[in-house]
């Protein structure tokens, strides 16, 4: 997280919030409370100007690039229309390795190309640690959409703000995580994320696909309660949010492993009858079958909001970033 | 064709026509002679505009994602301007099948999904009923951009629109469709709509390429009167409007077949010699050889104009959708 | 290079450039000096506009088609950058041979279409000759992006205007090329559009990779006077601009040859202490090699703010052609 020297002079009466105008969006461990606070407050902003105007103005003059060197539709058209509504315009560069930019140059050269067409980068791309290269070689911002097994911070913010937005707070509940909490790099951001809050997390998953010990252990130094067990049905009773994710058949070294428990995993309209009143259950999406289409109408389901939540999460985050909230 | 509730406050003084405003486009069927002419108005209003200024903001504040299950550059295209030229954004989505919403998402999340970000999707995608099952699933306007076999609406519609713009009027008229009237989505569509003007209706093709059956019954039974034959000489001279398609081989068991036939359906400048000096030469594009170049700059060469109001008939029907016309 | 009548009424009090106005874009031979002067004066406004604004609505109204029939990303974002920096809109159409345009269709007939939607043309095309071939079918603006081994006219206007930037002039300058002289599209166009000014250009390259005969030939006939070397120790010290492009492998016979005279090509720092103090260092980009990362922070490397300068350039084009400058 780099804190860059202003590159424009401040319009007299203008606020550019210092932690976060000019910096790389690279990992949710760059957050503080405070921050998280700020961006969620943003956030909250944006929806309302929204759902009263539709688009508007605060980012007039700027230019996003969003460079994916692998696609990831849902994500790049968030950010396409969160910069679209906010009244800047968006260079889309899908696909590069079938493109000319990728004719064995380097991502740096790349980066500092596009960042003189562009006031920020959005960026996809499948190597770990990609995003951090870039921010090093730019001086523009370079906010990460996903560095393969790495980070995907914007995906673990939009959780968050989801939770606070469905359930009006986030300190005091009781989130539980559904599915593959191995491979998930989801569910661990968010995981991590949520050690700002005072929370409870209880894991759901088959024994070969358990929270990764080293996160079990920082979250805990965290001074946050976690649970493990295999059976949802022990803690949903107690779920504020569920939090539900793909379990892969892949996974499974032994695929009778897979079918002995995919079932118990899935999310159905009778499942529903066993969980709180109020509660929030969330998905990443795609899902392909880990929630029952028949559960989509129950006012808990929360995951096609969850989107429309991103929207307004990357909209703030644009707008911090570019110095205009 | 679903009517919405308004999911906006109406500004004070604005209006919005109820036939329209928050609803899907998916078929001609759907459509009243009155429905055409308000939209050919509103359309006509648009080229004004258009002529006047370029772009105008009668849709800023809209985005509209162009969801684009294969590839149709042509209509996506026309979409794009038709936004762009009435002041909204767009979510460009091309070739979904290599993208990350298709990874065995189903349509129905990955529409509700695009409709958190955006007002409106254009949908194209190759099977039957999609549009329909799009629409279903979306609490937001679907406008069908072509399902496969199935429809493309805004194709007919702006078929319609040309003849009337070309010929000053539609009643009246005699319309001569040639070419292969059998699997051709796009002449099915224009003789439908055609039911609801005082028209008369020639069918020139091969015999293999005959208009189906219970097609002609449908439209006889509207009080069409048409007439069938194998000869363009025989009707050229009391055409108005000369609706060319394409003959493709692989439609002929017999390659022979098409050998045979396929020089009598090629339009040439010799053909024009025998055209009415006030008519209209369409053809849906893109054309491999049935209209020989040479006949371009004849002045009722209509085809590229026919385009040129194809973007008018999108601006009118997203602005009519959207509440904004 | 045509000049076209204009098809629209000139707002009192609005100046147009009939040098530029409605003109295609397509070689740099149909450039004078005193078009570049022009050019370049109007792309200084744009860097200060950009600078002090970022976008400005010079252009609203505008739409801007970007037909690439062939990837070149870092042209196509240039282009979108530039029309968005100016209040346009772009259609942006790329890989066309997966899309529906080609589905066997004319290039003159996919131009005419595109040109109903929009008011000037970007094309890029594989095949010489094309973007004569799109201006000849066209009522509107075509600039040509790349017509395979042909032209490439905004490549070299960039770079001779990144000259003018740097140096502070272009007459009085020595500009050296360096690497394959004989296939480089871009230095061929560089070196014809130098002949405009009073400079003296140097040729640094393997025999193999030699400036062809008769373009050396064409230079001199404009009173130019050129110095062809293979070791660039010899030249480099009175160099005020370096010009690198990239030596490729197979345009070597013998492997062995490559092998040979690769690294003395290769500009490192330990080059540049041999180099003048003020002196600009340039290359089309993308390169492998040809430049060691390490000179990216000398002060007289200006490849990245050649990118910068481009879009300049373009925006200065982009407003020409369409008469708003």
């Amino acid at each position: 997280m780099t804190i860059r020297r202003p590159t424009e002079h401040l319009p007299f009466g203008e606020k550019r919030d210092p932690r976060f105008f000019g910096v790389d969006i690279l990992s949710v461990s760059q957050f503080k409370r405070d921050d998280l606070e700020k961006i969620f407050e943003v956030a909250h902003e944006m929806s309302e100007m929204v759902h009263r105007v539709g688009t508007f103005d605060l980012l007039k003059g700027k230019v996003l690039t969003n460079l994916f060197y692998e696609p990831s539709t849902r994500t790049s058209s968030s950010f396409v229309a969160a910069i679209e509504r906010l009244g800047g315009s968006v260079i889309q560069i899908n696909n590069v390795t079938f493109s000319s930019v990728s004719k064995g140059e380097s991502l740096r050269d790349t980066v500092r190309t596009l960042e003189q067409y562009s006031d920020a980068i959005v960026l996809r791309h499948p190597e770990q640690g990609s995003a951090a290269e870039a921010a090093y070689a730019a001086t523009k911002p370079i906010i990460n959409a996903g560095d393969g097994p790495g980070e995907h911070p914007t995906q673990a913010l939009l959780d968050v703000y989801t939770i606070g937005e469905e359930m009006g707070t986030i300190d005091g509940l009781t989130v539980t995580m559904l599915g593959d909490l191995k491979y998930g790099r989801t569910v661990h951001s968010l995981a991590k994320l949520l050690t700002l809050f005072d929370v409870r997390i209880n894991y759901v998953s088959p024994l070969a696909l358990r929270m990764p010990e080293v996160l079990v252990k920082e979250i805990d130094e965290a001074g946050i309660t976690q649970h493990e067990t295999t059976d949802l049905d022990s803690v949903l009773g107690e779920t504020d949010v569920l939090y539900v994710t793909r379990i892969q058949k892949e996974r499974f070294e032994n695929p009778a492993d897979y079918e002995a428990v995919k079932d118990s995993y899935v999310i159905t309209p009778e499942t529903m009858t066993h969980a709180k009143d109020k509660m929030a259950l969330m998905h990443p999406l795609p899902r392909v079958g880990e929630i029952n289409p028949d559960v989509d109408e129950d006012p808990r389901a929360a995951y096609f909001r969850q989107m429309e939540y991103g929207m307004y999460v990357r909209m703030a985050l644009l707008a911090l970033v570019l110095g205009k909230a």
